[in-house]
């Protein structure tokens, strides 16, 4: 076998956990000397390819490499870029592999989610096509949690962690001030195509009746007197009312709460996230006290809060890519697998065709989502547990957590400017 | 020295500590049988004495007592209520020591804000007067660290280690996909006429020109000219531009910019957050993307990153209440005194005369902000720093921290109902 570099790229909205995968990516790449050269980052995820704006990661310490694994975002740059379909630009393709071929890249490691998953689709087939076959393994990442064939998707674990702890915490400081001060306290998640998120707020719950007490996905159209009539009765019930909304809540002819214009008690039009909204219709309508809440980056980004298991199943995708790839597999994307154990979660790694996993969208299924679709099922219930698992804090100094920051040092260029 | 019952309650916002100085109360007035008969508290703060809606925590096990250390919120309820003056509403203060001679209460521990030592210094002195002295020490609590002759107000620290961390968290997703996304963060945080949590986002920096690259205090006037050009700077300079704004935010005139009324591209009134009305600004002038973020109650109940050296502080203040009662002190609130010691952070338990901490508001000091008025200077991170030290994880289980539940088993009344 002879030895040939590897590229590996983060691409789109980054996670606590992402930079595991690039970890376990390098360190399992640093053990084949044999069999793979350098491995380069792309700047910026894809671009970096495209613009040959490569990382070159043998100039990072062993240290630097595994401080990697608690460290958030995307230490290599992430980049918000779809690549044209195959049809539409060839042009981006070939030079792709201009590149890959010019840097002696054998091996393409692509960290994203359903588009990326498409891009590196192409690749393998175009490589293949024009002379210059190279490996191409996708690795599974989206808070989203909305990608097929894998059980869930690195990155997801930890903001259901972080969500569930956060509505917890707040739940209780709403309960100690209720009856003298808020009585609705609504905090809007990220998710906007699948309420996993939303979802995964539930785990706050040790009992029933615990908050939240209603959750708000974009599986379900949102209507509004079902809406304020479960706040009055809950408030009714309990004292208050703990809500979590989905950024994409909308209403059943597809618009987004977000998008909507109210207007207050001065006649005033108000524009703004989903969470406002709904507050200002309590607001208006009840009159209850309320507050909202909205983490947005907080969330992706708590590497403080961390699900262990979301850690090692991020690290042990990116390893798997590569072991994948040493053993002639192609065209691939990494895959978490949940056994079938009915005492315990045990998970394994798979993997799954690029083609079957490339821009195909998981939202919740039906039978996750409570009949008055306002909060889960026993059975999403049972899914969401086991991915929340487990503390895994990065090291803190002077109080704060300690991330790592890389040399970035790129390679020298070959190729001449490409404008995209 | 006879046997006496003890009244303690909480009062105002509740923090991620507040029931670590219950704690504290609770635990050392158990130790002294032969002083301090039960300890009473108040149901929903000091309405629960108003209301003679008594806790008795004598029902509770040592155990759960002991996780209140852990808890955050108000175990016991707090409440929004500000008594009347004494010269205005002396029923108020006449049905108070009622209740507590009913029961046969001669201490009252007060856990609250510059309204709640106000409150216990009118007990101290009107029951004195009616013939029934009563021994009151009031325990120093809220996250807006803006409490006279402290050093600091348990709550705080740990806001500050929950502020300081997510910007420094969150400044990485940033900073990995600003070339191609989002340019501006926003982050609005509590504080909203003192602005110590706002200047706690410093401490997220390792060195100059870390994020966040600026912070809006609610002691400097707002010039959106001055923000906004330093936006752009900061944007051309790093890439991207990470702002801490407090909600308290003003502009000249006084007015917040939370109650402000800004238009959008299509004329659209915007009314909403200090962050949302700042990256509508951002957006219409300079055209960046943008993000922004309102942790809200998020902050002030995280308690799974409360800060150790906060939770020790919340703790002690409790225990020296009851202690210094025994030893025959009253109208006092206990501080926190930072010793004169270069090396190192060392701080002991001191206290203050009710009636000079009762409704006075510490705000930032002038030396504590930069001259341009939007970051911290060098002498105020160095108080800041130590307040935020140690990591004082509650235990988890499933995944999510476990907090203890009260029985909250009441007294029974002995008098009539009072209405307030």
């Amino acid at each position: 076998m002879t030895v040939k570099n590897a590229f590996y790229a983060q691409s789109g909205g980054v996670t606590a956990v992402l930079n595991a995968s690039a970890c376990g990516v390098i360190e399992t790449a640093r053990r084949y000397p044999d069999k793979i050269g350098k491995v380069y980052a792309g700047h910026n995820g894809i671009l970096g390819a495209l613009y040959e704006e490569l990382i070159d990661t043998s100039q990072e310490s062993d240290d630097d490499i595994a401080a990697l694994r608690h460290t958030p975002g995307g230490a290599f740059g992430s980049c918000r870029f779809k690549m044209a379909s195959l049809e539409e630009n060839k042009t981006q393709y070939h030079r792709l592999i201009e590149v890959f071929q010019a840097h002696d890249i054998g091996y393409f490691f692509y960290n994203g989610g359903g588009d990326s998953m498409d891009t590196a689709h192409k690749v393998s087939y175009y490589s293949k096509k024009m002379g210059y076959p190279i490996t191409c393994i996708g690795i599974p990442k989206t808070i989203d949690n909305d990608l097929p064939a894998t059980d869930t998707c690195p990155g997801f674990g930890s903001v259901a962690k972080y969500i569930a702890t956060s509505v917890k915490e707040a739940s209780r400081d709403v309960d100690s001030m209720c009856t003298t001060s808020t009585k609705v306290f609504i905090m809007e998640v990220m998710g906007r195509h699948a309420g996993w998120i939303t979802a995964s707020a539930a785990l706050a719950m040790e009992k029933e009746d615990d908050p939240p007490h209603m959750l708000l996905f974009p599986e379900v159209d949102f209507c509004r007197e079902i809406f304020l009539a479960r706040v009055k009765r809950t408030v009714e019930q309990h004292g208050y009312c703990v809500i979590v909304a989905s950024e994409g809540t909308h209403y059943a002819d597809g618009t987004f709460l977000s998008a909507s214009r109210t207007t207050d008690a001065f006649g005033h039009v108000q524009l703004g996230g989903t969470a406002p909204i709904l507050a200002r219709m309590v607001k208006d309508t009840l009159g209850y006290k309320y507050h909202w809440a909205v983490a947005d980056y907080l969330q992706r980004a708590a590497r403080h809060l961390a699900s262990a298991v979301d850690v090692e199943q991020a690290y042990a995708v990116g390893q798997a890519a590569v072991k994948f790839a040493l053993a002639g597999k192609n065209s691939i994307m990494t895959t978490i697998v949940r056994e079938d154990d009915p005492e315990k979660y045990v998970w394994s790694i798979g993997e799954a065709p690029l083609e079957m996993v490339a821009n195909v969208q998981m939202r919740m299924p039906d039978h996750f989502i409570s009949l008055d679709g306002l909060h889960i099922t026993a059975e999403c219930r049972e899914y969401l547990k086991p991915l929340i698992q487990g503390e895994d804090m990065p090291p803190f100094r002077d109080g704060v957590p300690v991330f790592t920051r890389l040399k970035k040092q790129f390679v020298e260029k070959k190729l001449t400017a490409f404008d995209i």
